[in-house]
């Protein structure tokens, strides 16, 4: 299953060149992943509330096409993989059919109030996804590619 | 040879966890590549009236511990590989010995006013470095690790 | 009449003390008064392209009680007053009842390409309100309030 | 006496116009105050730790002319008013001689820990001015201008 959140540029997120400014993508990424985790668990407040929380390890980007002021794109997110204490997500930011980001994020999972942060702080080790994080993330894992 | 940007992180892009949010480990990149260009080949403006842009065509960024609010922090770059068209830029963030978030950046060469962005933008192709861009770089390309 | 824009908290726009960075409300500001401008007049952009643009001169806000991550607030816009070549703008930022933040924003008309920004550039004189401007703002321009 | 903060633009914080998008002022009075309040009375977090906040209560910007990237600009702070419990403080924008931005900031003493934000959460009230503070910013009063 895949999750897709529509928005739309806004002029102070675009730079000179009149594009979005290349940062601004990962605010994208980060409130795209905030709707995705309200679709599939809840607001993410309650699972900091419930002692756990999840942090970025690990980004990457690749830009094909720039978004501009007052386009509406959309993020599409899936699961690549669940691991013992990590998620790993596929995202890319399209404008229409057009692929414009194509985005990879590793984050870890952690007890909430450890300080967590992106990435994980000193002294602080990961935990194990809880079994109800696991189980509302599991219907948007995407199948293997099949060769 | 290492270039080294120092700055100090402001309460604003610091999130409510205290840390730095992790889009703005994006900013703190765009600010150091263009102190580097600066120190290396002058105003980033200059290059772009000479008719050449160097636009972001994908990003890695390891997040390994936080930056909190009124840290001083060092951006460090060098370069690991000059391309034909492209430069594949190894950079860290730290705070003191500690190496805070390690990233990766591949700019590619394109004609200014070709409405670069990040990324390649619709129809256009990118442009071999010019000769001084690579001469001005090249005192900053890492030798190669040897075994 | 009045104008109202819903918009969510991101995280990434919440600073330590986890509710909304002061600098952040005019980011707010803009994306609401670019919605109203749609509702009103049509595109930003379609008016850029007509040879007219709306520059910022002054703000003013006060703030009454803060926003936090993932609240939903109402961005309410109404113009006080349609000058020669200014338009001043009321408006308020509320959660439900609340009123969070009350904003006071003048915009002045300029040329499109006389390369306006917020205020006016050096050598760049306003210009009156186009009839087809003035036409569409009438309708949210409160009566004057009575003792 | 009036205290200076230099600046250098960033990419980032321009817009599609080429110049620094408007909410970025207030990043950079917020910028500014802090560096004002390290050289007035030390770190902004030693004051958190000794029991006081302050916080923005109202802004007041006049946009003159607009900042563009790669500018370095000054901040200068001066303070107008020390109220019971308030501080009142004038700033400027400037880059060499030329006052981009004209600046008014209210900020309000509060209990730390009490929530504080931009203005008064609910529920909370403003404290005295500690003497230390007053004492710190004393001598950044401007003279009563005379007829």
């Amino acid at each position: 299953m895949i999750f897709s959140h529509r928005l739309r540029v806004r002029y102070g997120e675009c730079d000179p060149q009149g594009i979005v400014f290349n940062a601004n993508y990962l605010l994208y990424v980060d409130v795209a992943f905030t709707e995705f985790w309200r679709h599939a668990l809840g607001p993410w407040q309650d699972m900091v509330e419930r002692g756990v929380d999840v942090v970025v390890a690990e980004t990457n980007l690749r830009f094909h096409s720039p978004a501009r002021f007052d386009d509406e794109i959309d993020v599409r997110v899936r699961i690549d993989r669940l691991g013992e204490s990590s998620i790993t997500t596929e995202m890319d930011i399209a404008r229409g059919e057009d692929v414009l980001v194509a985005i990879r994020v590793r984050h870890v999972c952690v007890a909430a109030g450890a300080d967590g942060g992106p990435g994980l702080p000193e002294n602080v080790t990961s935990t194990p996804l809880p079994d109800w994080v696991r189980a509302g993330l599991e219907p948007f894992v995407a199948p293997a590619q099949i060769g």
